[in-house]
């Protein structure tokens, strides 16, 4: 893969000639990975930034971006004018993918980034990258194509700078070491740099560096900190893991609405500027809507019940939910996206966890054999187990689950409920006697869920309720629902919710309101946890956190 | 269709037997249609309801919920307790749908709303509703099945109240007149009602007459104003426009998906909380972030362009977006839920209006053959000329668009923006020189496009950019963007936007950034044209407007 080359590349004594060859914005090996740090937005960007600036000064002239007016192969190099829609040729660009040996001799263009370059007096050796696949670009002075200013420019072009390139393909006598297209190379016809990169705050093969070289006893790499990722993120987000883990979020949203759609739900949306608080609670972004004040939605729970009241029987979600909660965990996000859905129900809220199993089992399954490449691509990073899952997921009773803890030694609160740390050791519990990562546990303790929650007819004590956990971590919270504007009335009264401020919520249940039940789970979650990923803030494209809203 | 015959049965002197056979809350023919009225929220609605109230108790008393004890056929009618996940019984819950003369003498159960009901003497008549779909119900008193208390009982149902209806097929002598279901009704076995609808603010069937009914000369109907329709927006939806409304918008959002992720395109998600205002300008809705500034997105444009610099090269985004405009128009939202979609280019942009054509075509063709049932269903409450399309789109120079305007006798500024009636007068140009309702301007002059819009290489006074137009309004508004951090810095100034509010996104471009372009559209307004409707409020699930924030 080619981010094992630039272990050797970026490494002491390393022939690395580009002008970055000791990246800024980093920390030394093994600290403060993965663990956010308080940050102080662009300014430390900023001096890291100059800090390298500086650095690739020393001692060094600026690269030339164009070409030796007198080389007689002028026209082989040097920065053209900004594409700017100028003309269109049509010319084929090329895809790494496509490049094969059965193309030898063929003269191909391609797009790509400059993801390393060596110089070495008459030659130099480029690998250009496009997303998580590189080739080999050569160029040796021969006076026909390639001059030594030629040589000299190529050399010249800094790390992550996007380049055209056109070249002749050709198969080498040994496979290329380290590019992901290893069965070609491309003899340089003509490099041209259409936008040149600035000093990089962090070298892209230290931000894909594997967990397991960085513990190494002997490791000397630097450690780009997740503070300066995200404060790159343009940069940090071009590392092969982190393009896999997008192309997996655009698929389980895929999948989500594929299963969904074939059983007959529809795609709503929901507003998220709402008058009262959604859900009740501190955890809200308030804001002046024209002169009044308004909120953020924190689900699209009551807009989606709505939905229900005026017969759209099966609806689903993907969209924006807002916590404005103080929660600097690994798992909580201050802006997440959900994935929601709401149903009527005939007899019972189990109709609602058949959906759910379907769906999850659809998702896995979809998950593992569309997004293989991008898997093994986070393992290889970021070795864990798979995903074990039934076929049939399990359903366990809240009761149940706390029988087992308590055989296991702990003492949950039989009506309380489960803390993070005792949903973690349940998970394991699980995992060691069913044999899954996941599985439903239902019939909460009703004082533990929230006043729309339908009550348990034989003991109210418990209520129609279930969590879903992914490896010992909640991922889905539903329920069956109050669809009984008298009881909503009431169940509010008893956890002292401003009934004003719900009004035409409890409305909508007065004019007929089918039973009905649902659920929602964030995909960030999702994904981190599919994955087995350990921070929220690698599976969300720009991360909002009490800290952090840049960029 | 279900709805003719309400027009019968809310005719006065009709023997429509339910309590409310007078809606309040609703103002006489013709007046103030369409037009959104300043309401005053959860109020006015409370007094209509309380008058509809008032207006039903009086001279009447409360429908028994309860069978007699002494009526040996007791169990076939009643009001069950609330349905509560008591037992699943499993036993099936038949569609309307799937009723036919076949299953003639089965027993079968159907849950649905009671659309209307009379009874008369010794015999009763339900129209039972599920969604857009009717059957009829009827009860004849035989002291076998059913009692005077059972059909007193049933009589008594309020509309729009859900019930369980036990039945067998029967095929009627001639087909029931203004049932969807025509071929067969069903003769009641046992009914229960499972939630009761208190008194209406307005009647299902005025607030789907027929535009046509509304406006001839003799019409003596009821309208709902476009107002009370929103204050009780879960009732106004179970009409079968705007059920089919909103089965075409889910459709948009598929098809929307289908085409891109067939063209390689992925589905991001970005944060709709920001730092700084995301296009300038004051219409946007600021709000307290823990303590410092922040800002709702008015559109992913900065984040969609920072996806391409991360080597993201195509990506889409189906997500709200926030505008603080005081616009109180048939076609502005505060919230709206934008289809989003960036590319990198090769060369041009006509790469950007190639994807765009093929889209927009994939999605037009798609509804057609979807959704033509839904289309009729709009057809019949609103008619108008289906949307003319051509098969390669009409792609028209600005300038070329002036000068059609100019022939007509109009005097647009041929560097300035086109107004809402130069638009939409072009619109008729267009449609009668080229015969399509759907058409691309582009190359519209610098200055009136936003500050990342790239400037036209020949030309400074024109832009790399373009709006699409359905039926003479904007819908997509598009360009190919400026990729090169120093032009951005200087264009940035020019339209005099505080660099330190948009630093990081101009970071983003500084470590090589790939040419490209994009377009965003709003999905209410495509709905919207696309159906020939008059209102955007008719395809907002829960509209937003400077004066509504409720339900």
């Amino acid at each position: 893969m080619w981010w094992d080359e630039r272990i050797v590349a970026s490494q002491p004594g390393s022939d690395n000639l580009t002008p970055h060859e000791q990246p800024n914005g980093v920390s030394t090996a093994g600290a403060d990975r993965g663990a956010p740090k308080p940050g102080k937005g662009g300014s430390k960007d900023a001096k890291a930034a100059k800090k390298a600036e500086r650095a690739s000064q020393r001692g060094k002239a600026a690269p030339a971006t164009q070409p030796d007016p007198d080389d007689p192969l002028r026209d082989n190099y040097g920065d053209p004018p900004l594409v700017q829609s100028r003309a269109q040729t049509g010319e084929k660009y090329w895809q790494i993918s496509e490049l094969s040996p059965a193309l030898s001799g063929q003269k191909v263009l391609l797009r790509g980034r400059v993801h390393n370059v060596r110089g070495k007096g008459k030659s130099s050796f480029v690998v250009l990258r496009q997303q998580s696949s590189t080739v080999q670009v050569v160029l040796f002075v021969d006076d026909k194509t390639v001059s030594k200013g030629m040589v000299k420019y190529v050399s010249g072009i800094p790390k992550e700078s996007i380049v055209d390139v056109s070249g002749e393909v050709h198969v080498p006598q040994e496979p290329v070491q380290g590019c992901t297209c290893s069965q070609v190379e491309l003899k340089a016809l003509s490099v041209k740099c259409i936008s040149r990169a600035a000093p990089l705050p962090f070298d892209l093969s230290d931000a894909a560096r594997k967990e397991e070289d960085l513990q190494r006893e002997d490791a000397q790499f630097v450690t780009v900190t997740q503070d300066t990722r995200l404060e790159n993120r343009w940069i940090d987000l071009r590392t092969p893991v982190n393009q896999a883990i997008f192309w997996i979020q655009s698929a389980v949203c895929q999948l989500f609405r594929e299963a969904l759609l074939a059983e007959s739900f529809q795609e709503i949306h929901t507003p998220k500027l709402i008058a009262g608080a959604s859900e009740g609670g501190a955890a809200v972004f308030k804001l002046d809507y024209m002169g009044r004040e308004g909120c953020l939605a924190q689900s699209p729970q009551f807009y989606k019940q709505m939905a229900i009241c005026s017969d759209m029987s099966r609806v689903f979600e993907i969209g924006p939910v807002f916590r404005a909660e103080k929660s600097f965990t690994h798992r909580h996000l201050c802006e997440f996206t959900g994935l929601d859905l709401e149903m009527a129900i005939n007899e019972h809220y189990n109709e609602v966890l058949d959906v759910l199993d379907r769906l999850f089992v659809y998702m896995f399954n979809g998950l593992k054999s569309r997004c293989a490449a991008d898997l093994a691509t986070i393992q290889e990073q970021f070795p864990v187990e798979p995903l074990q899952y039934l076929p049939k997921t399990l359903r366990l009773p809240f009761e149940e689950g706390m029988k087992l803890l308590q055989e296991a030694g702990f003492e949950p609160d039989p009506l309380g409920d489960l803390t993070t740390e005792l949903e973690r050791n349940l998970g394991k519990i699980v995992k060691q006697k069913y044999n899954t990562d996941f599985y439903i546990l239902y019939r909460y303790p009703l004082a533990v869920r929230p006043f729309y929650t339908m009550p348990d007819p034989e003991d109210s004590r418990y209520s129609n309720s279930f969590d879903v956990f992914i490896r010992g971590e909640e991922i889905i919270s539903g329920a069956q629902r109050v669809h009984d504007a008298a009881m909503l009335t009431e169940r509010a009264q008893v956890h002292e919710i401003p009934l004003d401020s719900i009004q035409s919520y409890i409305n909508a249940f007065k004019f007929g309101a089918p039973p009905h039940g649902g659920f929602g789970v964030g995909l960030e979650r999702v994904v981190m946890l599919f994955c087995g990923l350990d921070n929220i803030r690698k599976t969300s494209l720009f991360p909002r956190d009490p800290k952090r809203l840049t960029p």
